[in-house]
Order: C-alpha cells, then structure tokens, then sequence
C-alpha cells in the first residue's frame, strides 16, 4: 500500500492538489546528523532545478520546502518516526477545471474513480508525480544512512529516445535542441536511467524471495512511468551463451550482492500528458528528472536490507 | 525473506539436496475443490516432461510426487494453512563431490557460503532451481482460485537466444535442432518468457507502492536467473513519443489494473552451470522450464492483490 | 514499530516537545463521510476535557486541534492516506528544564536514553502520554467505519485504586473527592477500565496467532501505563471449575468472535510522575483519560481484522 | 494468521487429524548447533510425560516425534528456513464420530463451522491444542538462540484454582490429589503461569505499538485457553499509588527492557471438553502442560525483538 519496508520503513501520504504530501520514516537509527542541503539538493534534483533543460520555469523560482515534524532535534535523529511534510503551494486550478468530467489518456484517472468511486479531479491526486517528492525525502535520508556505511547510490539519465547519452554532459546540448523540438511540437518522449550502486558489501539480499534484484525491481517498478527494470545482462543478454556470460554476474548471485557493483537500468515511458492533448504545464521528458527518484528508491530498499542483515549478523 | 504475500501468503522451503522441499500456503478461503491433476501438470512443466525438447531423461522416468499434509479434507479446501512436501530423491551425490571445495562460476555458491558461513556444497542448496517446484504447487492453487473469479494466466517462451519463437509451436522444429547442437557443445543460451493476464477486473493494485507492476516485477525477479522485467511498452518502447504511446496502457494506470489484459515479459540467462565447465546434469536453455513458474509467481502475486482489493470493497 | 495493522494501517509519530504529534491512516475505504465533531470530542475526552474531576485546568482551556493534510476532500475519505498533525502548544519548558541530568522513576527517561543514546528532556518525549492524541483520532475515524457495519465500542473506568465504580456516575462523587484527596498528597492511583464490543459479526480472528483475544491485548497492552489485559473469565476465573464456565465463552471461540458481546478489561497503574516527586503537571489518576485510548486501539484493530474477514468472504 | 515474528518468523500448520502439524521457522541464524534432546525434552513437557500427575497414559507411552525437512544440516543451522513437521498418530475416531452434527460447549467447533462453512469434526482440527506441539518445537530452538545471548526464560505453574503453589515441587502432593478428585468427577480446573525473563540486556522492545509487554501479551494471548496476561504490578496493583509503585519497574519502561528480570503471568481456563460432557481423552487441568509452550511463544517473540534491536545497534 502506501508503506514500503520491514525494517526501515517509509511511509508516503498526499495527493498534488490537496494540503501537503509528506511522510513517515520509522527505524531510522538515532544519532544521525542529517544534512538538510543535501535533502534540499535532492528536492531540486526532482523539481528539475538542476538541469540544463529548463523542465519548469515555476520550479526555478519557487524550491520546495520541507519541515520535519518529528524524530529530529538539533538536526540529529532521535531514532523515533521521522514525520515531514511539503506543503502544496497553490496550483492553477483553472488549468485543472476543464478536467472535471474527463479522463486523460494514459493517465490514473479512470483507474482511481473506478477503483475508489472518487477522485480528485483537480489534478493526478494520489497518482501525480507530486508524490515522489516525499520519496525524494526519505531516499536522501537513506543515502545518508548508508553512506557512513561506505554504500554509495547514482543514478544517471543514459538515453533519451533513440539517443544514447554521452558520459561528458557538456556534449549534450544537440538533445537539448531535440527536447525543444519535442517541446514545441507539444509531444514527449521516453528515457532509460541507469543506477550503480558502490561499496556494498557481500551478503546483503534474503533469499528466496526478498533477493536484491527482486526488491530493487519493486521499487523502481512503483514509480510513476516506470516500464521496465533490468540488471546484469538483462534483456539485451538474452543472444549470449552462457559461456560468454558466466564471468559477469551484474553484482548479485542468487540475490545476494557479491562484493562487485550492483548496476540496474529503468525504462520511462513518454509523459502521457502532452500539450496537443491537455491544457497545463507538462514534461517534455519525464525520465529528466527520475535519476533523483531512482536513487531514492533504491536506498530506501538497501537501508531495509542493510538493517537486515545487520540484524542477524 | 521465504514468505510472499500479506493476506494471500506463501512461505517455501527446502534445500536441493535435504529431505523435501515444500511451502505452506496460508490464507486460502475455504470450500475450494483443489483439481491435484493440474498441480502434477504444472509440476510435469517445471520437470520439463511436457517439453518437446528433452531436458532430462530423469525427469520424464520419474514425476516429483506431492504430499499434502494439512489445510485440504477430501480434496477440499478447510481455510487452514495448507502444508506440502516433495521429497527429494536420491540425487547423485558423486557428481557434486568435486565441488567441496569449489565455487562454480555464476552460481550462488560463494555468495551463501560468505552470507551464512555455511553451505550445502552437495547442490545449489537453496539457491537450486529445485526450490522451484514448491512454487509451482503453491502457483497451481494461486491460478485454480484465480480461475474462479474469472482470471486466467498464461506464460510461454516467445524468445530462444536471438531467435523469436513463431506462434505455431509444430514449426519449431529448427529451434530444437540449435539447442541439440549448443547441448553437444556443452554451452547453454537465454531466452524470453511473456505472460498474460486476462480477465483482471479494474481495481487491482494497491498505489503507491503496491502498484500492480511493482508487485508482478517482485514476483518475477525473485526467480532464479531472471534478468529483467517489462510490461506495456517495455524497454523497446524508449523511443516512441507520448503520441504515439498514449492509446496503449498495458493493463494497468496509476499502478491499477484497467480492465484490459495484464501482459509482462522476463528475460532469463543462460544457465550458468555448463557442462564446458561442471560435470553434472545442466540444462541447456533455463527459460524452456520457466514459464510454469512465472504463472506460478504471477499467481500468487494477484490472489494477494485479489483479496487485498475485495477486502475494502 | 510505530505502525500497527496488516490491511488497516495506522502510523503514529511526534515527541510530547517537538513540532506536533500525527498519524497516517492507510487502508481507510474511500467514500466515508468523517464526522469531525466525533473526532474532536474524543480528543476532549482524552484530554480530560469531559470528566467531571478536572485533570487539567490547561486542557479545559484550549482543546487539542487537529489538521487533516490528505486523503479527505470535503469531509469525505478519498480511499488514500490520510495524514493528519495535532501542532504542540508552547510546553513549560522551565518545568523541565531539571530534568535534563536526571531520570524520572517509573518513566521511560533510562531506557530511551540508553537504547537510543539520545532522548529530548524537555518531556516523555515519545513516551509521552501526548503521543495518545493520535491514537485517539485514527480510533474515531476507524469507529466510524465499524459503525456502519453494525459494530460499536464503549469503554468505561470500572475501578478506581480500590472502589468499583457505580454504573450511575452520578453518584461518584465520593470518589470525586477521595481523588482530590490524593491529588493535595501529591500521590496517584490505578484504575481498571472495560471495553464491550457489540455488533461483531461470528468470524472475526485470523487463527492461531492473530486471535481476536491476542490481536486486542497486543493494542491495549501497547499503551502507556496499561498493565494487564484479560477478557471473559480472566484472572478471576482461575477458580472456577470447566463445568461452571463452560456456558460463557467471553465473545470468543478458538479465536474467533462468536456473535456475542466481546468484553475485555485492562489495568492501568498510577500515574509514575508524582508531585511529590517531580515538578510539573500530572495527573492523579491516568485511568480516567485512558477509556477513549482504550476504545481507539480496540478499533483500529477491529477494522483490520475486519477487512482481513472481508477480503476472503 | 499462521505467521508471527517479522525478521525471526514461525509459522505453523496442520490439524489435530490431518497428516501431521508442523512448522517453519524462518530468519534463525546459521550455524547454531541445536540440542535435539532439549527439543525432545520441551515436546515431553508439553504432552504431560514430565508431570508428577499424570494427564495422559497414552503420551507417557509413545513421544511425539519430530522430523526436520530443511535448514539444518549435521545438526548445524543453515540459515535457511527450518521446515518440521509432527506426524499425527492414529487417534481413535470413534471418540469424534459422535461429533459429527454437534459443537462441543466452549470450544471452537461451531465458530469454525461459521467462518469456514467446513470443518474437520474428528476433533479440534486447527483450534486443537496438538497445534501447540509445533510452537513448541520452535520455541525450544529460539530458546537456545536467547541462551547463546545470555538470555533465559523459565515458566511455571504457580496456581491451581484457588490454590497458590509451593516453590518446593515436591510437597505438591495434596493438589495431586484434589486434581485426581476432579478427574474422577469429571470436571476440570483452570490455572496461573508465571513466566520469569532473565538476561535480556537494556532496550529490547519497539516503541510504540511493538512494546515489550504487548508483543508478550500478543504471543501468550494466542494460546489455546489463556484469558488474561499481566506483568509487573498487574491487575493486583490497581489498589497501589504511585509512591508505593515506582520503584517497581516490572522489566520495562516505555515498551523497554530495562535490565532487570521481566516477569509477567498468564490465567489458563479450565479445559473446556470435560468428561461429564464428552466422551473422549480430556485434560483436568490444561495449564499443567502449559508452562513450556509460555516459554515458547515468549522464545519466539523475544528472538524476533532481539534480532530488531540488532539491525541498527
């Protein structure tokens, strides 16, 4: 449901349009001093006020705030629940209004109403991209946790479209013009981002069920637009012999980290909402700004796992 | 860990070369007729007896045999915990000898032996395909209570290597020729596996983390040399634009089923252990065994999800 | 944790000296019109508001107001999380401020400070009777949702240190008295309080662990102060023979409600903060405030255990 | 339902008439050498063979065997799931036929019958005590996981209806005695557990659901025939004031273990099937046999906080 974990647990509430979304951390050890820059840094990262493809011009101006309601004091955990929430600064509902008696393609709105019997029409609600906003929050308290750990997380956008991206990305401004094109033709397009995770150390994933792969793949699977998980040789192995892939093991045996870097890639699908379609503000390239929701979900899976391990060690 | 599910749960054990593997399956409503002929053929699947391509001469002499031990009276469901045991035949322990003291490359033998400190060098223990076969007996329950809500899941293989599989299985015969050869060989090949859900009401799949991808792509990952998951437009779909991708959903919006048919897609590796390389029994392309447990895995997966949406209704 | 229940869940969190104290409610069906007059008049209850022997002159003046954030839309359930905040007024922090090298006998001072290495001194913290006003709120909404099945809760103080109490509360003001009494000495006293469920359909319990009977004293044993839980012939019962209880089953059978009257009582010890001891304000008898905190955990539960009966049905 | 524990998990199957009960016990680490004969020892204790007066003339002459599938090898932990199971020994059906078309008074038959629409009328089925038998086994296995850590737990009757028992085992005699008195009228009697937790270290326990007290109170609540759980002053202390109880801690403040022994008490209700009723086998006094599976439900659910406590010390 709207709980994620068994032992670091982080819980997410809120729907775009309504008061706040926010959420609960519980099993955070006490004694951490959390870095709110980087938490900020985190929440830009989404808002997309850190590409170079101007995403939002509203983002650009107005960052989100977050306030910590509890588990925190003096900027150390407590090893309570952390409570925080974002408030929803006021959106244009005009923009929404014409909404009011129909379903956008591609988008939750008919699967919520029938699901529920209600919805909030003014915007995605439950099922808006808004939502990532408390993972981005909670990710940038679980890579804090496990970066005194030595594990370190990144996620990177790879490919947008057809075009596999350059490592430089001070090449990178011929898909800066492509996304424009894209922008002006009022359409959108999907993108891969690809994940390392560093310095992890061998054992962590319980079999069978709750092996490495199959926890990151429901984590990353629950974000918005996501199509596709895939790590190690994934699809693009599928023509190998197994002679010529033994040697590679993508960082897990039997879902359990083997000591090499553990390397996943997600698959984004075009924002469904375009503008030749419906009035309001829309990405041109949602998978822009995943790599920061990516991050966060994979760290919140690992700090769980972790604390697993940890627990019978 | 060895349990799935939260209302509709599924816990399995079993080492390749202990006693018996087995499961329990708990919450399974009362009253159900469980048809055991369906549970052998699932299980004749899995052994590869039903294969037109010999996987083991083994397989086809001697069936694995279930007991059930409790939870069904007179073939009928009591609502109890349903417990369920498949000895273990006598393997052939002079085979695995050699392996005391080694680690077979792309095996999880290295990884349990530093996770627990401890391993059954006589098999792949745990991490053996074997413990498949639990999931199998659980997945034929899953899909015989599904079937009475109107629910059908079917997987195939769709992909050998780089070969896409025709439709019209009695033309594959030259597929069956390239896998004789790679077995002379000693090597091994991956292959695809597309399942479809059919008959889904609107409503399953609890947001947001719950969705009804996530949880399918947990179910899946968690099998043994499953590389990837994708659904709806998948990994090929990156470099189609928000026009051309809207009218497609792919069964599910917001992470909940929309009422057409649910199709997902895994890609398996080539099984690691290679006759080039282990003396044993191998198989030469896994995913020819594996669509049985992807139904099994989706099964169980969706009764869990079934029962979690009627529960509220 | 500071989450409790499989398909209800609620998630508490705050310190009694932090910024608020809330909860999240996931699982609640959407389409619930909340009655928000019952809500706030349970948190007058809880904070003494309602009891003729005033506890505290503070709680009398300002009542407790709580901030729904999500998951209700004019005044209706929209079927997601439902997060709500109750803000922290400005505490006394003089009164505490002796506190900070010194732990409270009786209290939970010792033990956070040494699990956790860190505590906020200023108050309980998260031990904090405070933390019960967010209990109290999941509790009134989850009563609304039973009541509409039929099913409702009253609990009531029984027993105040040695003297049962009347059923007719007007007569009790002896007891008013004998309070005062101990409220001048600066001492404290115990009380017992019982709980009678009413309308429980026959079904209600998961066997064999998530007994109605284990699955309530597991709540009620949960709040501060509460030491003992016994329902039917409890404690008292020891000494009655199988053929004078047998007609009396205490509303449940192997686990499982049975259509009866479901009864239960728990104990609550002194108030361990006392004024001869400790600075600050305390409350003479904690039993008085704990009937509503006691109906609140005996509904969350029920309405998970509830859906649970459902989701099979 | 048949799972308790969350990082160490039991979970138990199996009718009292079916194939056999049994168990899995999963998250129990490797490489534990488990005493068989202390195992062997806890299912005597459990089937009356360990008691001066005797409950079963049947069980003095034929143990309860029990078989390991998995997770243990050479009497070695694995780290894998521990899969056990009970055989059920031909019990006399004739006894039950007589049961068939009725619901014995204060047992679960007919709560059963209604929630499942089915049940196995030779006996108990799942609400029979033989259930027990598995938790047993479990139980002996988490104690010798607590003992490794220092950790002990020993339970014992310490009353007999209205009769408070010696310390010295030995001069027992006269309660023999008014025991057999009973059992010739064909009646029974209920009884008191007391329960004594030594060596837990400092901060064992989840606040705030996941308690000490209501983690115990849960597991000791889900016992066939227990009706109240109380620990340190209990329903005794109701009558005390704070001055008299603060310095009395019970083993836990805030839901904490506190370092000191944590005691706590159990009522068990007379056997509810009394011969003067039913025919068949019938204990006179079911909390004679309980003590051990106390001691197992409270093994069980100390191991799981223990290993909690653990995951992020």
């Amino acid at each position: 449901m709207n709980t994620i974990g068994n032992i670091f647990r982080f819980t997410d509430f809120g729907e775009s349009h309504g008061a706040a979304v926010g959420g609960v951390i519980d099993g955070c050890p006490s004694g951490i001093s959390i870095d709110m820059a980087a938490v900020r840094h985190d929440l830009d990262r989404r808002a997309g006020r850190t590409c170079l493809f101007s995403v939002s011009e509203r983002a650009k101006a107005e960052p989100d705030e977050v306030e910590f309601l509890s588990g925190i004091t003096d900027g150390v955990t407590l090893g309570t629940p952390i409570a925080f929430i974002i408030r929803n600064r006021d959106a244009r509902p005009e923009d929404y209004e014409a909404l009011r008696d129909t379903f956008r393609r591609g988008h939750a709105d008919m699967t919520y109403q029938l699901k529920y019997g209600i919805r909030d029409y003014r915007g995605g609600g439950r099922a808006s991209a808004r939502e990532t906003a408390a993972r981005v929050v909670a990710g940038a308290i679980a890579k804090q946790i496990l970066l005194e750990k030595g594990i370190s997380i990144v996620a990177k956008l790879v490919q947008i479209g057809a075009d596999v991206l350059a490592e430089d990305i001070t090449v990178e401004t011929e898909y800066i013009q492509s996304l424009q094109q894209l922008q002006e033709q009022g359409d959108s397009i999907g993108g891969i981002v690809s994940c390392t995770i560093h310095g992890l150390p061998v054992g962590i994933g319980e079999p069978v069920f709750d092996k490495l792969q199959a926890r990151l793949a429901y984590a990353a699977m629950s974000i918005n637009a996501c199509k596709g998980f895939e790590y190690g040789s994934g699809f693009g192995g599928v023509d190998k012999t197994g002679s010529q892939l033994n040697p590679f093991s993508g960082g897990a045996l039997g879902g359990i980290s083997d000591g090499t870097d553990f390397c996943f890639r997600c698959v984004f699908k075009p924002t469904p909402s375009i503008a030749k379609e419906v009035k309001g503000r829309h990405d041109v390239c949602i998978a822009l700004r995943t790599p920061v929701i990516v991050e966060a979900m994979a760290a919140i899976t690992l700090t769980d796992l972790y604390f697993e391990y940890m627990a019978r060690k």
